[in-house]
This record gives structure tokens, C-alpha cells and sequence, in this order.
């Protein structure tokens, strides 16, 4: 448990101004990935994160477990997740992506599940069910959520950009524009995929300094500079998040160091775009 | 586990009529809410589920558990469920209400965690992330999923009534008629809450087909007569759900007897219902 240090959004800055890095990392570990010699310890998906962990933790600023891995094991599952959050130090950020959201006393059951059983510093919500299946989240004090903007799946086209009578407006924006009134760029922040560098723009002109989490960087195929270049704002207000192209970087006993050399690759871009496009 | 029951459309509807009810209840079960004595119980969650299983297994069709509340419990929680669902009778349908929908890849993890690791019958899913966020959970044979269309909450006028251009059509709507095309009415129904009742012979002339899951009777408000009035397709294709106003009829030693008298007052109304709606 994590219960003095509190992530406010000038702490989240600093360890991104200081660690030339706004690289967050998923932990999408899954059973049937790992090296297999993990097997034989008792926690496997613990021991995987721990090293990954141990080897990339000066390199990125926040970390993001995958919730569907831990919840596909049951309850041991569940087990592994308190371990790992545990095992995270302290000034790096924490994001359960969960993409949770239903009615209000339930979405406030939820924010307990991952507030305060598991102390993670944020949560990842989805919008469908309007403003009364957010907040509950919004109440925890030196928490964040984090909304479901426009993701970066093929999917998203279905319905997220569809427009919306008189506005013109697509409904990401709409979502956007309705749910910025509900919390602050204090304790909402949006995720937005990669793949959709191009909508960028258009995005920072609503939300001008909330933090954006973006996916779909690497496997997925999203461009980081793209990204860097149109989503930064002077805070940097970006964090990128790499899961399968760092964790499973090699599936050998050296898999941890081998995360680490491909985290510094990205971490190395970093450097650079925060060089060329920090305003 | 319940390997060998296969819950098809026709299953259901010969339960339906065989019981004269189509009654969920929702195992909403909170620890704070539960009678005092059962905390001396080595799991109190399941001793309450048992006993409100076992008064009430006659008046139903369906058990919905709500996700939130097991899994703020952690691992502990996980196990609760875990049993509870397998104390279920097999004739009786069972939701994992837990409103779930990432990229393919996780949902097909989430898929797995209900459908293989507990054996649930369907899971509610949220559309907010398109066809490849639902389709992975339609792989799975003689399953169902139960797609968010319009919800019960009053944050469901934020987004899902916004009017689409062009077609002039709500967003709902729009989910519904690009959604249908994903499965059939053999694997997918939709949430339409009661309190939205005014709304459901436009959807009715989507699906006509489809079941509806039916949330916001009773302590929500909605009407279940209005429901059944226009919600009634000449297979019955509804469930309508109650969850706190049966579960917590009192919080005494005889909670287990008021929840079946609660139970059996809406199943009466469901019967007269029934008579007069069933075309």
C-alpha cells in the first residue's frame, strides 16, 4: 500500500521533466506468455512483473496492469495485482485499465475496488453511461480518472466518430466537451489511441491541459513523433504507453534486460521529441 | 461448473413459460448491507447468495451478480462468486453484469475470465470501442452477451439520446442497428432500462427479436407494466431485473423468507402480464 505519497498532476511533471520520460508501460502479463521457467515459481505473473519492474522502473513515469490479465486467473489473479501494485515505487504513476463504468452506487463500488483496496493512483473509465457512471470516481480525494476518448482501435469508427446533429461535431468531441465539466485536469485526463495522431489537434483545442494517455504505439502502429508533435502541450501532457513491445521483448531467461534495452530505445525518442516540442 | 447445460434462446423461453416469470435477480451483494449475523460466517457473501438462491431459484429465470460488488472485495470476493455461481441451478440463466469491452485482444480475456474460468452464461458489455471490442466474446459457443443499448441511469441522456446527422436517429439507436449485424438473436440481447419504457417500440422495431435485459424496476423507478406493454415480443423477450428491492426485502434472520415474498409479488405481476401482453 502506497497511503503518504500522493500523485498530483506538478509531481506527475517533475518525474517527466526529470526522468526525460513520459513513457507509462503495460503490464498485460499473461500466463500464456512469459518464459516459461517462471512457471515453476509460485506467482509467475508476479515474478515476471517484478523483474520487469526492477529493470525499467528509471525509465518510465507511470505503469499500467491490464485488468482483464489478472481478472482471466480468478482470484489468484486478483493476488498477483496486489503484489504488483505493491511492488511499484512510489513516485511512479499507477493506472488500472479497467474501463469500467456503470450506475452510480456500482461505479462507486468500483472506484473502491481500485482506490482503496488496491491504491492505484488512477482508473480508466468508459463514457456510454453518461456523467452519473464518472463521478463516483471523482470522489475519491487525490485520485484520477481516466475517459475513454477515442481509442485506438479499429472499432473506434463505429461509433466515436459518428456526427452529431447541428454540431457537426463527432462523439468523441461531444464526450470531450460534456465531460470536462466534471472533474479538472486535476483528476481527469483522457485516453486517446495513437493510430488517431491526426484528430490530435483538434483534441488539444478542447482539452488544452489535461494529460492525455495514448496507446496504440508499437504492434499497434501509431507514430510517437506524430503524437509528440501534435498532442504536447507545455507540460508535456502526454503519457505514451508501450505494453507488449517492451514486456515481451525476448522469452528467454535475459527477458527482463531485453524489456529494458527496448524501453530505452523509446525512452531515447522521448528525449528527443521532448527536446524538439516541449513549448 | 455447469459444462454440460447449454443455455439456448428456446431453453429460456420454455422456462419462461414453464415458470410464468421472466424475473432476474441481481445478487447485488454488499457486505455493509447484508444481516449482521452472517459476518460470523466464514463467507458471508455466499451464505447470503445461497439462501437467496435457495428462496427464490422457483421465481426466476436469471441471476445477474454485479461484478463491482465481488470484486471490491479482491481475491475473497472472486471466490464468493465463484461459488455462488456454481450453487446456481443449471436450468437458470446466469449474467456476470460487469459491463466490459478493451480491444480484442482483452476482451478476449475478459471473455474467458466469465465465460471459461466461472462459466457464466453472458456478460453485459459496453459498445463505447466498436464491433472488435464485442466480437471477441461471440467467439465462444452457446454464450450470450448482453450489449449496453440504452441504460436506466440519468446519465444515459448525456450520450446515448445525442441525434446522429443525417439519419436523425439517437445514439442508441445507431448501436442497435450496426450492433444486431455482429451476432444474432441467438447469442446477443440488450440492456434497455425501464425507466427509458417510452423508448421501447422504436427498439422493438430494431430487434425484434432480441431479448431485452430490463434493469430500473422497482427502486429505480420504471414501470413494469409499461414494460411489458411495449417491450413484449410473441417469444416474451424480456428479463426484467430486480435487484436491491428483492435481495434486501429485510435485514433479518427471515431475509431469506422476505426476499421470496418480494419475489413472488413481482412474479405475479409477471404472470398476469404474461396473459395479457404474451401476442
Amino acid at each position: 500500500m502506497r497511503p503518504f505519497f500522493i500523485m498530483t498532476k506538478s509531481e506527475l511533471i517533475h518525474q517527466i521533466k526529470s526522468k526525460e520520460s513520459f513513457l507509462c508501460i503495460g503490464l498485460d502479463t499473461d500466463i500464456k506468455k512469459i518464459p516459461g521457467f517462471l512457471l515453476k515459481e509460485e506467482d509467475p505473473i508476479f515474478e515476471f512483473n517484478k523483474i520487469i519492474i526492477d529493470q525499467t522502473a528509471d525509465l518510465c513515469v507511470a505503469y499500467k496492469p491490464n485488468i482483464a490479465f489478472y481478472e482471466s486467473l480468478g482470484s489468484r489473479g486478483w493476488d498477483s495485482l496486489e503484489k504488483t501494485l505493491e511492488y511499484i515505487p512510489d513516485e511512479i504513476f499507477t493506472i488500472a485499465d479497467a474501463k469500467r463504468g456503470d450506475i452510480g452506487n456500482t461505479s462507486g463500488l468500483y472506484a473502491r475496488a481500485f482506490f482503496e483496496r488496491l491504491n492505484f493512483d488512477s482508473v480508466t473509465v468508459a463514457p456510454y453511461m453518461g456523467a452519473d457512471s464518472v463521478t463516483p470516481f471523482l470522489e475519491f480525494s487525490n485520485k484520477w480518472i481516466i475517459l475513454l476518448a477515442l481509442t485506438s482501435n479499429k472499432g473506434s469508427f463505429d461509433f466515436q466518430h459518428l456526427p452529431i446533429e447541428k454540431t457537426s461535431e463527432k462523439l468523441f468531441e461531444a464526450v470531450l466537451k460534456k465531460s470536462r465539466k466534471w472533474g479538472t485536469d486535476q483528476n481527469m485526463m483522457y485516453v486517446v489511441g495513437a493510430t488517431q495522431a491526426e484528430e490530435l489537434k483538434k483534441i488539444r483545442e478542447i482539452v488544452p491541459d489535461h494529460f492525455l494517455l495514448v496507446p496504440g504505439v508499437g504492434v499497434q502502429g501509431g507514430s510517437l513523433e506524430e503524437v509528440s508533435k501534435h498532442g504536447m502541450n507545455p507540460d508535456c501532457g502526454l503519457l505514451v504507453n508501450s505494453s507488449r513491445g517492451i514486456i515481451y521483448s525476448s522469452n528467454d531467461k535475459n527477458f527482463g534486460s531485453a524489456a529494458r534495452k527496448s524501453a530505452q530505445i523509446i525512452r531515447g525518442s522521448m528525449k528527443k521529441y521532448l527536446d524538439l516540442y516541449l513549448k
